[in-house]
C-alpha cells in the first residue's frame, strides 16, 4: 500500500471543501469529518442551520454502546427543557438513499452480505443496485447518520452517532448517512461505555461535553484541518484496493483474493 | 430477538467449561475468553504451561491500534531481559485452519468476501470450504489470535492480541486464534490507543498492567464467571439467525434479507 501511495500523483489528491467539514470540538480534542450533500442535502442544509445557530455548544455525547455507536444531542430533547431549533427544521424526510444515476460509483468486485453491488462515491464506502437503481451510504466504521424515532421522518440532524464497531450495515437503508470521520476517531472509540440499555450515559455526570461544533467555513484558515484525501475515482485508488485484495507481504502465507468494503482503506496525508 | 431467547429451553444453553475460559485480570477488572482447542490444540495446550507457570503476570498490555487489536506480552520480548518461556515450546507450527470434517458446522446463508461457506461451530464464528475441504475459525470482534513473526512458524501463544475494531478477516488463516471474548471486552476497546506505528505504546508508562491470567480450572468456583452460552447448534440459533436477518422491528422501514458472519451475535445470559 506504501509502494502505491508513494507512486500517485498530486492530481490523485484533492483538498476536502471547508463548507463540506464539520468540527466537533470537545475537551480531549477535535474530530473532524467530511459530508457528503450528495447524499443528504436536505439534513446537511438543516444542519447548517443549527451549528450557524450553535445549537450544539454546551450539548453532550450521551450514549456510547460498545461495538456499535457514538450519539450526541441534547439530552432535554423531548421534554420541556429541550434546546429550540430556531430556524431549523424539527421533522425532515428521509434521505436513506438516492438515484444513482449521474454518480461516480466506483466499485469494488466483493461479495457483500447487504447489497449487490459495492463501491465508493467522491470518497464514501456506498452501496448500489445497478446503474438505474438506488445508491446510499453505507455503515463502516467512522460514518456520521442521524438519529431517529420509528417514524422514518423523524430525522433532523440534531442528533447524530458515530458507528465505533464492527459495521452495522443492516443499518443501511434504515438511516440517512450524513458523512464519515477523517480525524480523531479515537477521541469516540475510547469513551467509556455507557451503563444504561443502548449504552446510554445513566447519568449527568458522565456526559461529554461539547465544547463546539463548526462548519470548515466558518474557521479561521489556521484553525482548519490541513489535510488531502485521496481521490477514489483514481487508478491509484484501483491499485491500492488490488494491494489490498491480494496481500504481497511477507508476513502473509495465504493471502485471500478479496476485500470488504468496510476494510478498504481510505488514505490522507497532510497538506504540504 | 427477545422473543426467541425468552423461548429457549434450557437445553439449548451450555456452560462453557472451566478448563477452556481464560480470565485476564486488568486493574480495571476481567477480560474472560471461551478457547476452542478444537481448532488450536497445540497453541492452547502450549498457552496453558505458560499460565501454569505464572508467565503472564505482571506483563502488560503494549499495544492498542484504533479499529483494529489490543495486544500483549512480554515487551523485552527478543532481548536478554525477555521472561523465560520455561517448559513451554517458543516456536509451534501454525494451526490456521483444520479439517472440516468431524466440525459440527452451522451455515448461515450470507454472501462473504473471504470465505465460500460462513457459520458457527461450537459458539465461534467460522469460515469453510466445503465439507470436506479447510474450516477455521475468523477475525470478528472479539476473537482472540497468537502474535507471530514472518515465519508462520514463529508463534507460541506468548504474544496475543483481541480484536477491537471492524472485523480485520484478511488476516483469517493466516494467523491462529484461539478463542472469543465472552465478557469484559470494554476493558479493551477503551484503552487508550498507541501513538507509535501499528498502535504500540511509546514508552513503560503507557503500558496497561496484566495482574493475571488464569484458566478457569485454576480458579475457585466463587470466582468464575457463572455464564450460559446459547449453543449454536440449535433451533433456537437458527431462529435468531432469522430475526436478525430480517428485521421486524418497527423502526426498520427497509430490511435488509441477510446477515454478515461477524454481525451475529451470541448471546449469553447468568447462570441460574
Amino acid at each position: 500500500m506504501g509502494g502505491v501511495l508513494e507512486a500517485s500523483s498530486d492530481s490523485d489528491w484533492r483538498q476536502p471543501m471547508p463548507e463540506n467539514m464539520l468540527y466537533l470540538q470537545l475537551e480531549s480534542g477535535r474530530v473532524v469529518f467530511e459530508l457528503a450533500p450528495d447524499f443528504a442535502p436536505n439534513l446537511i442544509a438543516n444542519l447548517r442551520i443549527l451549528v450557524a445557530d450553535r445549537y450544539f455548544d454546551d450539548l453532550a455525547i450521551i450514549r456510547s454502546q460498545d461495538n456499535y455507536v457514538v450519539q450526541w444531542g441534547d439530552p432535554n430533547s423531548g421534554n420541556e427543557d429541550a434546546r429550540s431549533m430556531g430556524a431549523a427544521a424539527e421533522m425532515l424526510g428521509p434521505e436513506f438513499y438516492r438515484d444513482a444515476e449521474g454518480l461516480p460509483f466506483v466499485r469494488i468486485q466483493s461479495n457483500d452480505a447487504y447489497a449487490n453491488e459495492v463501491g465508493f462515491v467522491a470518497g464514501f464506502p456506498s452501496g448500489r443496485e445497478g446503474e438505474e437503481g438506488r445508491a446510499w451510504l453505507t455503515h463502516c466504521f467512522g460514518m456520521l447518520g442521524v438519529g431517529r424515532a420509528n417514524s422514518p421522518r423523524s430525522g433532523n440532524g440534531a442528533e447524530l452517532y458515530v458507528v465505533t464497531g464492527h459495521a452495522p450495515r443492516h443499518l443501511d437503508r434504515n438511516v440517512t448517512l450524513l458523512g464519515r470521520v477523517i480525524e480523531g476517531m479515537q477521541l469516540l472509540t475510547t469513551l467509556p461505555r455507557g451503563t444504561g440499555p443502548l449504552g446510554f450515559y445513566e447519568s449527568e455526570d458522565e456526559y461529554v461535553a461539547i465544547k463546539s461544533i463548526r462548519f470548515g467555513s466558518e474557521l479561521a484558515s489556521s484553525e482548519r484541518l490541513e489535510i488531502e484525501l485521496l481521490r477514489t475515482d483514481t487508478e491509484t485508488f484501483g491499485k491500492l484496493i488490488e494491494a489490498r485484495r491480494y496481500r504481497v507481504e511477507e508476513w502473509f502465507v495465504d493471502p485471500t483474493d478479496s476485500i470488504g468494503l468496510c476494510n478498504v482503506p481510505l488514505p490522507s496525508r497532510p497538506l504540504d
